[in-house]
């Protein structure tokens, strides 16, 4: 990462906007278009996401990492892999632009620019999915961390597409992600109420894979 | 890029034509099967487009440079990466070629050669859709050109899968692809009086994220 | 391709076989599960068979070139590409095993080995689908190999997947494709009477894009 | 394969526990959210599982070989390319962790842990199904296997989105994931009575696909 910190910024803020507008938007799309049909909105949702994000880490990876995940930003700093110093700064800038990028969606579909989510997501099975579709996202970036894979950015845009659907919370596995969606009344959103602990389910699920897969790499000589 | 202008000129016209063929075959088609579905209309929509994109620029990249788009010919030429003396024969072979597939399609289905659309696409949310989505592909272009990317023809396909959902004008991106849009009154059209305003959202779309990405870039030492 | 004649043979005829009984099983499937709604049969019929395609010329394609496709061999043939006296060997293969898959399908799905379909497909609009769908694949193909692609097994699954959708035919683009499946009363049938007009289109689809693609290859100093 | 036992054992363990959960999941999501129409839950289930499956590989492959299928790790072992010692851990390992997947996805649904399928899947157009189902699995690895393909992940994902719309079974092509999904009264579900000849007719296709393939292989100097 040769690039100024502003740049870094930059490109995690503008990478976090589109993530959420992605989201926030194909869902409003897919459940408008769908007719009442849930699953056919869940898979617009899920292949707009999946690609739009391996697209974004193609995009911005080699200038900021693209982590857009607050979750991801801990997890490689609690490892030597990121400056400590550099984490307030990009989890803020995350949150922020992950609220620009709801906005920017509600005024192409013409919704207000922030209005609170009223779907209920709690309870322990949604918790529970949290916590293994954060572990296994974190399981898959540090294997390509270790790997120095060239398909990192599809293999982590193939792996949330999936967890859209192996989830009973289809794997928001993002705190920024989560607060944000708490402000769209829209097909991904979330009760304000319900995101604590979304949030505290992703923080473990996200210390778990870093310990199980920092193991795995250090024990066969792995970066 | 070695090859003659003219053979350039034919590389830029099959691919723009076959481009339009699909956006307005896969519509029709997607359309008469689903039932009154749009949801599933567009999911067949948007796959087509973006596997066919992908496609075309894989096959013509190398000799015309693939831009298939008046936005990114102006953008590139805008940045001394492609001569000035070339946009205006690029625009008019562009804009053409999409014609020639729009009729294309129609042939195939047993439609008029043109006919123009009624569909209505306008107001505020449209056009913000629209500038959003042709920023976004000029950002993704401008990565692509900066890095190199191998992964360009993929980044570029996907891009373009996940906005037709994530906007809600369905991520036009192109002045070539409006204007022969109109001559369709299909799934994919679009009202001829709306076609100016969704030109000029591109066209600052555009210049917004060329701005944005040429200044990153250069900062970081990029070409 | 280092392999002797019968490796070839054995490579084609396993593809082909296998091709088959994608694009008859998932038909069957398709058309079983999605209560009649054609597009939903239709996605899952193309996302079948434009995965397993690409699949397949990534097992075969250094064996025997993975053809699978009669328009194909006369066409790399014609140019030199190929030996002249391979010809009749790999066609006869890819018959008789594209029969072979699809009595395999057949078998899967409880139905007579072979019963000869009844879907009409006929009209100028389809054959004119056929024309440019073979265009298009033997377009892409003749790119492949000028650049020496290590994508091409993606390109082609890609662009079939997209021609199912843009051609009012659903892309045969196959004369071997085309006889066997007239011999499967099932959702990619053929009624025979219409077969030999598909294959005259393929068959001058395929030569017009072999005499484009030449053309621009030697022009630039392509292989 | 530079890693202990003991960590090719855990990598085994978690991608064969997480590809269970996946399948199970999102077969479960896609039911609860497709009102009936199974062509559209069979549709995610495919996506989800041919994506999360080549994360897998992509996360696991280095480590462990990323079997997580003992007609894989039996194949590999009677050709010299895996030693017989590790065959029995190796197996075990994939059905308990089958198993926990499972659980797992369960948790996540609210639903039992465990709780025995009534979904009958028997009669000879199946067992075909699975036979030829796992032939073309161990075509494909065998393929990827001698030409050290670095798109293996994507083959072998790819393939089985494919065939679980090629086969009248949908491809289970592995005897752990059957064994696991017998513990699952859900879409995804297997009678117990039907699970022995699932089991065979697998076992039949992975030796038959053996044979061919190293026959090829060998007699054309590939590894």
């Amino acid at each position: 990462m040769s690039a100024s910190l502003g740049r870094r910024l930059v490109a995690e803020g503008l990478g976090t906007a589109f993530l959420l507008a992605i989201v926030i938007g194909s869902g409003i799309m897919g459940e408008r278009l769908s007719g009442g049909n849930s699953a056919i909105a869940l898979l617009a949702n899920s292949i707009a996401t999946g690609c739009g994000l391996s697209v974004l880490i193609l995009v911005f990876g080699h200038i900021s990492g693209a982590h857009f995940n607050p979750a991801v930003t801990l997890a490689v700093a609690s490892q030597g892999e990121f400056p400590w110093k550099d984490v307030v700064p990009y989890v803020a800038v995350q949150v922020l632009a992950a609220y620009a990028g709801v906005a920017a969606a509600h005024v192409m579909f013409d919704e207000p620019l922030f209005f609170a989510s009223t779907k209920i997501r709690t309870g322990p099975g949604e918790w529970w999915s949290e916590g293994v579709a954060t572990f296994g996202l974190l399981m898959v970036i540090w294997a390509c961390v270790h790997q120095r894979l060239a398909a990192a950015p599809y293999a982590i845009g193939a792996y949330i597409a999936a967890a859209y659907w192996f989830t009973a919370s289809t794997a928001f596995a993002n705190p920024a992600v989560t607060l944000a969606r708490a402000a769209s009344n829209t097909f991904a959103g979330i009760r304000p109420h319900d995101v604590p602990a979304f949030i505290v389910a992703q923080l473990v699920g996200a210390a778990a894979a870093t310990a199980v897969m920092r193991w795995m790499g250090r024990t066969i000589g792995l970066r």
